[in-house]
């Protein structure tokens, strides 16, 4: 905001604005006024990246929209949480789109494609969090950041692991997916001089609690790189990690 | 009680009852037995407001009956709860009601418009919570509350809120829904000298816990003037504004 | 802030501020640094009343530095939360102070008497709840609101409430403190048209969880007018009943 | 046991018995093998009544031959959480049984009309507790005990339960079924001088928890004559009140 | 209140009492006030009991002045939660009284001795459960009723049970107070034909979580004549008990 | 993998392998790489048996294409949480194969049959814990354990657990699968000199909470030789007693 | 008690007891009545190994009177949870005992030295889980099992415990005891062929929740061969290990 | 451990290794071993810092002589949790040592000072959460990366946070410590382009279930930069933090 009220008293001084178109755009400068939201223009500029849309809980139309008003500011569209039935509609809008099934993500490119940079190991503890990895990794692709993902190589084989090493060291961040009890980032932090963005998923049963034992788990964890985001957020985990990338891995 | 007790002792010592037409009317005022509930008459004399329709658990003929016996003392009736099979039954039975599919509630006039007074906004801090939103300002509309809405201002992108603090600054009292953290009625607590009723909604996923987050973070705010109620329980918050807000805008 | 930064562009085009001046105090205004704070001395402006200081966990100096902070703009010390170690140092610091032993609240006044309007009901269910309804009363106090405490009426005996209904139909507000089952806040709620504020207390044994068996009891209210805040929180209770206290009876 | 040993002994003495048939006789004694289940037929004699179908979980098979084995020896059935198809196919086994939809609970007489004796009332605070209630009513009808059912007198109303006390005050035990908070058994229990079971109900929404909050509101109940069972267990509060009643109330 | 009321009716009518008197009487009688508590004196009447006093959270000198208020009103004093250090004061302004320190209760007997009438067996699972124990055995006497205590018994030793079958086959009801997993009510459950007071208490360590393991354990007992109290209420399993053995016999 | 090593190392000595393929072989013996998962061959070997095959969240062609990468080394397959439709197309896939539809298991033998030894009793308190037992008991049968079944000898019906000690007795390992209050783990531990396995179930309802009641009370068994695995596992309980049985037998 | 009974059987028959003999003897046998215990003298037989005495909420003189009972009989004496005041008096009492000041363990031979037999490793993550351990291994050597202990081999170091390997796996069953987030089971369980029994300990802070964390870790271990007992439950883990060990090693 | 293994198997190559040596190193490399620990000396090599020692359940010989071995490996001492009696002892070992007492860190430096890069803000909300915030610095200023320390800027005083944004702006990642509602990372992840760590602390009360509340709060954070650690875990977050800013920032 500060940034902005600096122009914007420069303009008033300069007397390009008046009094109260000043007052006006010093507090509605940067969002969009849609139906069903009040979307974020700004957030590209001020965080990095363009605003996110949360699928669940909203009406098709309503993402619609919202991809409709990303667009028209050139900003990529990344959609999560987006079912089937949305994802038809949202493609019947904009065929020009992307829907991956398993991670449930639907992406819009809407300029010149991003130049690669950085890099990011997407772990899995077992097959049934590869849903969780997949939203990571789409994220991460929609992010221009480069992804490796090693997918079922939990502790209970303790030698599937090292076969990796190689990939987990070249990482500038890696996002571990866990469930059940949740203990596979505690052994990849501590082979890595990175941050480990750990995503406890609902993968278990009984008293697994929806992901909750593996949530206490991370949080629990001895290795000090350990970091820990909601339950089956791959989204999350994947734009923890991109931005760690991007900061190591500055464009040429 | 003791005002009814008051003049039924009058009565009684002026021989208009006999000691046991007072004793029954004593026990037994203020009540319609019906086939499935003990319907409240007296609430509003004692509480402002007639008794309210809670829909689930109940069967449709349970619902009608009870409208039927609010209409017949010319109460307006309030069901909250309501889903859409019920509604249908109810929309048969009074042709004459209103029935909001976004809020699940159920609306019947049974006399004279209300007069308007007193001023509430009802804020959501993201699209999936108008649901909740909607019960709040359809209790405020049936209490003859003024009211506006303002959607999907959560803290994350924190330009969007300063845009609204003129609407929250003339409220007598403010609705605040908003699931996931539950962030948002501490910030809009910190902006206006009005109590906040902040309803946690069970929007979100994960570690959110149906609900449990959010109702945890608005319990522990560290406004002073947030108060807290059920999870989803947007009917409560609404009614709970709506009586600050007649208290402090007493009718003309 | 928007009021502020009105007056500072009014400021700025008039020339009375330069560019920098106009930044500088258009993002400093209204705060005190302190050792281990930044006192909010813009909050009685804006919330009505000056900030309130929360004892626990701040060292005795701390609290004394905020305290005289508070004194310098004329705006009215409560603290609460205050041990009798620290009680003893800011008995000290401030002779003209008052220390309540069973409140553990402290408070300075630092003008001229309040003048007192409205009016608020503390009710309790059991003698172990009367230091939370103390620290409400004090703080109704501190606001300006007239009190009445009704003691141990808890739902077991119950014909000790309606012996006081006529203090609670008089109130603007109810403040409600109970612990164990929380049952109370709905009974009384049953009987008035006003916004009862329940606080749940940590007494209790067993499977009252410290206040959590009252704290949900309180939330699941069948009563409509029943708001709820933290455990054991007295002040917040009586500080929300004083806003709407304030809001109901508007000063001669 | 020990009863039986006896018996035994004096059998395995008096030459009646060979010593390994008395070694049998000592460890099946009571018992019925079925495919699914070891039916305890001992149980009338030893707890007073014969054991209860737990229908949830069992297939329809698996529970027509335990009522098989239960007619065989002349023992009432009594079946519980009995789901509309299981229901048909025991009506179809034994069309002179008997299906309480509401209740989900299937009986059969077996042997002439039990004498009635003791009184219970089985009181509900909403609606909704209704079939839980209707649980509690079919197994006190089943055990041979009068009862009353007083319904939706909730502690919001405050003057509803009062119209009742007098079917209170006449009862050996009352049985209370009550979901939210949980609060209408405290409030009964301050009535009268006889136990009171609380049975909390999965009625209600949010920070309910399924019938935690009532649970911890009944345990933590201020009334000394409450006991709690577990949530919706109409079967066991009308159980349990039946043993009093039939203490209380020995046949003539 | 009925009862009164009745009565007050007829003064009132007969000219006993004035208009204001009558009103004054319904709303004022059967209660003293006392500093810190309103003494519910009709408790004895209505509920077959005198008020008894919940130490904990009292002051000595609270506790001290219900006493006093109970005694001239002659009815017989007994006080739970009563620690060390309040004993010592109680003894010193009643010398007749009557401490048990494992009990941690108080009582003083001011009328004639009751006549003793039923039955209750006092279990315990194991050494830890003592003090419990004896909390409900003080109140089984204080009620008049007798009592056997049988120590010790829990599952894990199969035999030590069955030696006590006489005993519990005997009893009105029984009280079990039992830590850990709590399994011993079922199991005494399936002995007799009396209801089961189970009492979870606090011992155990870890995962018991303070007495919960053996609340919910006891709550799910497949035993159908189980009811519950609060962890470590022995005084309210004692009280049950009691009320249900007076039923089952009644005085000569 | 030391026996692995200390192999390669004789062989990179001996010139057997090149420095490079000592490298690639240390890395990757041991494991298939599959398109959903990494299976771990070596774990026969390792750990005594094969892997097994979580069936839930795996696709069923992903379970299919391990099966055939275990069938192809020879290791005998074993599937557990398998559903109908998945079953149905392993049925298709592996004609030879057999499905428990109660226990949910999908077997497949690969070699000679398996030579039997050991003996362990798996024991369920109700019907409902049947599914889990038969889960325990086909993992036992597939490691070539001996087992005998024993039903629905819940601790309310106190004389049929003892006519199975014989069976229990004889066991070198006891499989307890019990939901509610999850007593009898306790009870059996108490009658045996050999580890008793518990499998909490999730049978139940109200504050059974999905089987935590049950599985507090087994952790909080005071029977010493109780050990507990997850709720509803009864495959690790039948894993764990196979592992316990079979070291107490060694093949003749 | 079958086995007892049997015995009791052939000398009721052949006259060396008479029926009253007979059936006192059935019901006392194995019991020594103390004063706060019934000690169960029939344990080593039917178990295995005496009763263990858990110290905690016992008397020191209750102590000491069961361990002179144990020593009557010729069973040594283990006794856990001992604190160093009961300490004092134990060694005070019986100067030959020997206490462990860490595993808070007390013991007292009563015979001749138990012959060594079996193998049992007992693994700790951290320094903090020692004490656990230690109550774990004065259990196995009072068992008469061999034991080694490794200590601190967590899995943030991960080369740490595969020194330990040749340790692990000629084990017959392993102890491992850890805090946090428990995951070292899950990696113990992936290399042997053998049970292992997790303890999860009270060590950590935070969202551990006294041991929480690790407990439901090691519930939903990954690796099949992994049971779980109660928090900081050593004397449990190594009393199970301890059986199976003696099982697979029998004496020579 | 592979680059350690590619040269040993040079070695082993190249005759400067027996085999049996090799063996040996490569099982034991990088561990010394301490009577209470294992030592972890490649964890500088592998991630980056070495091991930093976790004080609370250690001795204070047993925390010195870890000191010692990383003294003599030239590897500079964190040491957290260190409480006043432990830190009396390690500075009369260690007089160079530098004990942080709102910390509870002690540091040690081992060689020539660590050139700085990389800047991190470590905020807190309230006065309260200084002690973890202090952790979190000296963390930093151990790895070598800048600070700068922003208190009391919690979200109920909506105008402090803004007056550091610029700050907030050029840190390479963010440390956020918040109690209560733990709503301060969402509104500082709206701001900025890095990472943010967010720690609950365990300020608060009631609700607050020791920082429960603010945990889950963060977990469901909607600003998507924003990850989480364990409660109180301020040196985690810094440590993370660090990691983060010297990817981004590397030596000049």
């Amino acid at each position: 905001m500060r940034d902005l009220l600096e122009q914007l008293a420069d303009d008033l001084l300069a007397g390009k604005l008046t009094r109260d178109q000043f007052l006006q755009q010093a507090s509605e400068a940067g969002v969009a006024r849609l139906p069903e939201a009040m979307l974020d223009l700004d957030r590209a500029q001020r965080c990095g990246y363009p605003e996110v849309i949360f699928g669940e809980g909203k009406t098709a139309a309503g993402v619609i929209s919202i991809c409709q008003a990303l667009c028209e500011k050139q900003q990529a569209v990344l959609a999560t949480r987006v079912d089937a039935e949305k994802a038809a509609a949202l493609m019947t809008a904009f065929p020009a789109g992307n829907y991956n099934a398993v991670a449930r993500t639907f992406r819009l490119a809407t300029g010149p494609a991003v130049e690669r940079r950085g890099f990011v190991a997407v772990v899995t503890a077992g097959s049934g969090d590869i849903p969780v990895a997949e939203e990571a990794r789409e994220t991460l692709d929609w992010m221009g950041v480069e992804t490796a993902v090693v997918t079922d190589v939990g502790v209970a084989g303790p030698h599937r692991l090292p076969m990796h090493l190689e990939t987990l060291r070249r990482s500038d961040a890696i996002v571990v997916a866990a469930g059940m009890e949740g203990a596979l980032p505690s052994v990849v932090g501590g082979f890595v001089s990175c941050p480990v963005f750990a995503v406890p998923t609902s993968v278990g049963y009984g008293a697994s609690f929806g992901g909750l034992a593996a949530l206490l788990g991370m949080l629990n964890s001895c290795a000090a790189n350990v970091a820990v985001v909601n339950i089956d957020a791959g989204f999350k985990a994947g734009y923890l990690a991109g931005m760690v990338a991007q900061r190591a891995a500055p464009p040429a």
